[in-house]
């Protein structure tokens, strides 16, 4: 049995305690914790006579404004290339049940993943992240762990990608990028890169796709939960390539979602073309976004460092992977040995809710935890835009609380226990 | 490989035809071919602002309100019973998915459901329907063909019906249904009942749910496409029993759903909340449909008796099920066979685009198909309100016109060849 997504089950765990009134600092969750810009709401208020089941690949005009987005990237793209679906989780997991071979992931990389080939009964071969990104393997460890899995009869089949990463908010370099995708052309992988945070890296002309380095072996996947927070509306698409290599590919995803989900709401098709089409208010308002995120995940990430963490510094997204190791003898005295204890630890007895790392694919023992940073911005949506627009988030008070509460906290680590 | 879902992939089909200017008789797509309720388009409009992922399962508003759906149908459900989806067909996968053995289905049926099943690595028993109506095998039948399965080493686990029913667009009895319930008992299948065109039974009084009869096993699912014509805007609910037979399912549902799909979009469980709860403009509405389904779908019926077809007289949903096997001869004449041929010679010859019964499981020698009545009603939405409306929509010109095309070609079966 497939279990419940652990990111969604912290959530929905946390959101429990805090309305039974506790006092819980959320970092258990990569929601984007933004507001819905107003011209998109219009455009979905506009569009609510869209009711017709459509293709599944969804209409012309949302195909055509994603190939934009694309093309805008340096991937000229034929609208025939791309595939709308509610959420890119669903494409995701499209690609994955359908591509032949085993599924090769970093580790840590996103809990879904691997759920996802366990469902579509394939077997995860997974990877360590290199020291100086995580969303992509160290390439030597890659190479030398396709060869190894080759000789003892298995065959990988499909290499997942994020870029930039969750679990641990870092963009993988292009030189990181050229390397493990030689890797993959060397093994035959095809790449499944999951770019959602694409456009939350801190500097986005870093970001170098797959699919500019292996184009025709490279699936693309997107969509509009996190730049635009619009995770609650599931609109996502995956660009396919066009080569030999994956042929069938297109034809073998439709089928899954002809019989899974039949294709995007309509409503939501015409969001997905207002917002890829990328007007002046909606390249602003990611702009700000972009900002917000860098500003509380850098600001969060000097806690933990100070408070003798090791930790990536983030480049994009919302997320941090700080490695509490230096304190496990402090966790210990606590009885909390594993990452998971720790996690618990931390929530009982602190308030403090994050995800260990071991739903991610790492160690259990690891103290590593994903830090969600992103539910910081306020409870309501006032607060959440008057810290878009702030030019100092950090100062707002309920931010500052919240940053002050996580200081507090982090003091105790290291400390004597009582 | 999964192949695209045939009535998907028909309408696709057929749309490019009449986008080239082609005078076609879509018949072939299960579209319940009506605008969306201003009252509901509003609902969608007022609540852009939930762009949240929120829980798996949906918000208590959405699951109370279709609680007390099910309560005013004699199902007593409390709210941890619903899942919500994008659309019923993503729960049905995730409930065949979920539920051990093998499946069990009328012959014909509904065409993903064999297609979910494949997708699952399920296999498939299928039992012919009986003569009364479709939606359910004929009960003998079954019981018979469940014992010879165990004795082969089988193991049928979940037997799926449809009320009313799709391709057949009958309703099957209580007696019919509470002899197949009791079928199902005897082999201890777990009962999948699709009831998302129950409320467009012409009789709603008649529809007695396989979930009254056999409460402990029975999972029900329905979903607002077609009785409030919102196919393209993907809201699903299922409803789990309670019992031991299925412990665990919900957390396996939840499973796949979390891994798959996350969520049904936040604004559409607001719209889902809205209509459950059943306010007069939407009760109204959907009594106004079923009128004009059943008006339509009966004459369009009288023309396919009239022409010599045998065909199950409808009582619920847009569909009829004609067998034209009184006309082979005139079909072999023109080259055609099977079914497939037969459609493919509708379609080319008198453009009229029939789906044949090989795509429900049907035969594929047989002349029966899918004739679906509800893309008549017109091609903008003034006029499928007017049919809506109309006293007497078979006046309505533009129906008026489609029953004569179709008339006009009815005429032609078993008239010489030249």
């Amino acid at each position: 049995m497939v279990v419940h997504s652990a990111t969604l089950a912290i959530d929905e765990a946390i959101r429990a305690r805090k309305a039974r009134g506790e006092q819980i600092l959320h970092l258990g969750f990569g929601e984007a914790g933004l507001p819905v810009l107003p011209t998109v709401a219009n455009v979905l208020a506009q569009n609510t006579g869209h009711n017709a089941y459509g293709t599944v690949v969804g209409a012309p005009a949302a195909r055509r404004a994603a190939a934009g987005y694309f093309d805008r990237r340096g991937l000229a793209t034929d609208p025939d290339q791309l595939v709308y679906a509610p959420g890119s989780k669903a494409l995701l997991y499209a690609v994955i049940a359908s591509l032949p071979g085993d599924v090769v992931l970093p580790r840590p990389s996103w809990v879904s993943y691997a759920a996802q080939a366990a469902l579509a009964a394939k077997h995860v071969i997974d990877v360590p992240i290199a020291a100086e990104a995580g969303g992509v393997p160290d390439p030597a460890a890659l190479d030398a762990r396709l060869t190894q899995a080759r000789a003892s009869g298995r065959q990988p089949g499909v290499l997942v990608l994020t870029l930039p990463d969750n679990p641990t908010g870092t963009l993988a370099p292009a030189d990181l990028v050229r390397e493990v995708c030689a890797v993959a052309v060397k093994h035959d992988l095809v790449i499944l890169s999951d770019e959602i945070y694409r456009d939350l890296a801190y500097d986005p002309s870093l970001v170098l796709s797959p699919a500019l380095v292996a184009p025709e072996r490279t699936v693309v996947t997107t969509g509009l939960s996190k730049s635009m927070a619009l995770g609650g509306w599931r609109i996502g698409v995956a660009r396919l390539p066009d080569g030999e290599r994956t042929a069938g590919l297109r034809d073998a995803i439709v089928g899954v979602a002809s019989e899974v989900w039949s294709s995007l709401a309509g409503p939501m098709q015409d969001v997905a073309a207002y917002v890829f089409a990328e007007p002046p208010d909606v390249t602003e308002h990611v702009a700000e976004s972009r900002q917000l995120h860098r500003t509380v995940a850098t600001a969060v990430y000097d806690q933990f460092v100070a408070a003798g963490a090791t930790c990536r510094p983030p480049t994009g997204a919302f997320y941090l992977y700080p490695d509490l190791e230096p304190h496990r003898d402090w966790f210990a005295a606590h009885g909390a040995k594993t990452g998971a204890d720790a996690a618990t630890f931390l929530l009982d007895r602190y308030g403090v809710g994050v995800l260990a790392g071991e739903a991610f694919g790492d160690e259990p023992d690891a103290l590593r935890f994903r830090v969600a940073t992103s539910l910081l911005y306020g409870e309501t949506s006032d607060q959440r835009w008057e810290a878009l627009r702030s030019a100092d988030p950090l100062r707002l008070p309920w931010i500052a609380a919240s940053l002050g509460q996580l200081r507090e906290v982090l003091t105790k680590l290291g400390t004597k226990t009582t």
